[in-house]
């Protein structure tokens, strides 16, 4: 799974199959320390209830069907969990405050 | 999902599978803005009836198959969603004229 | 769907399952005007008669066994498409000729 | 499969699906070597109890839930072996401490 | 498929699931004219008994298990052709020797 915060939100009123009534957010990849890649954002569904300025994890492809909340819609990008702390090389490099 | 612009449209009579009698699309994609990135434009098929000029959200990958549209159709890209608004750091990024 | 370009031809007598028997052909990426883009030439299956030249569809990934000439077969990208016209911006971009 | 060295560990108590009571490892692309590339970490699931500092292959994509612990999880990332040894060419260029 | 050549190959003991007994080698992408390309080697299953220094073709993602010895297994890039020859632009680029 990528390492993404949520900056933001979308709406969309016209949507395919099994997407309607899933909460879209944007997504923008980052670092193990939080800080944004240069990576355009994506727009992914939210599975966990996840908050703007959150650090995330999302599955990208099949695996973002993989929930109760995406099975079967037309999601190619889904937040699967919000990062409590990550961890490289034995320091705590985020820390959810 | 990738956000991006509807272009153009593209004509294709010899397809193959349930491919057929589908409208394409070409979509580049763009920023939250709507403005265009550099990528490369793709052909994906239209599943909400967007019009050129839109900024949609595109399914890729298998996630593209999953609507009543495109089930077991050859299409790895497909149009899932017409926004209407984009927020980011809550700031309207784009709004649908 | 990339936009690619047919640029000839692989020949592969030992291939895996039902890869068998495909004609493969050489595509290369092309902009909606026919023009080569940088990206490394692949190969994909021919599920649709396509000719060395003309510019096609190639749908890559899992969509690629969406045809009868793919389905369970190994395939990771197919020309699902021959490309009789393209427009961009009310522009006619690329014409079979 | 990618070749990936085990940089760290992930948190997440907030998890989508059967993802829960999974070991979430931050893994970077290394080369044939073990010298990390550019590439930004991504969170894999364990699936293999590998262990920070060791040389793993990373399966992507729906490649990942092949596993007797990830089937049906929302997990894009796997890491499915720990290598032993690489040859390049005739030569060693990677071996288990 | 992407158009790789065999350089060498990976050992791992601790495998998960169906990828254990499988013969793993490492592969780099390369031209139609059998040159190498900058990619970062990947790690393939081999389904057709391909040796080194062969120039093959390497399907991707979920087509990486529609062989005989790939099915279920978490492979997201095996062997699945060995190449004969490559034509492009009406000229051979290729000939196995």
């Amino acid at each position: 799974m990528i390492i993404a915060r949520v900056i933001g939100s979308a709406v969309s009123t016209v949507k395919a199959g099994k997407l309607s009534a899933r909460k879209l957010l944007v997504v923008q990849r980052a670092t193990v320390q939080n800080e944004l890649l240069d990576d355009s954002p994506i727009v992914a569904v939210d599975a966990v209830g996840a908050g703007e300025g959150e650090l995330v994890l999302v599955a990208l492809g099949s695996a973002g069907r993989q929930t109760d909340l995406t099975g079967e819609a037309p999601a190619d990008a889904t937040i699967v969990g919000i990062l409590d702390s990550l961890e490289v090389d034995g320091r705590d490099t985020f820390h959810k405050s």
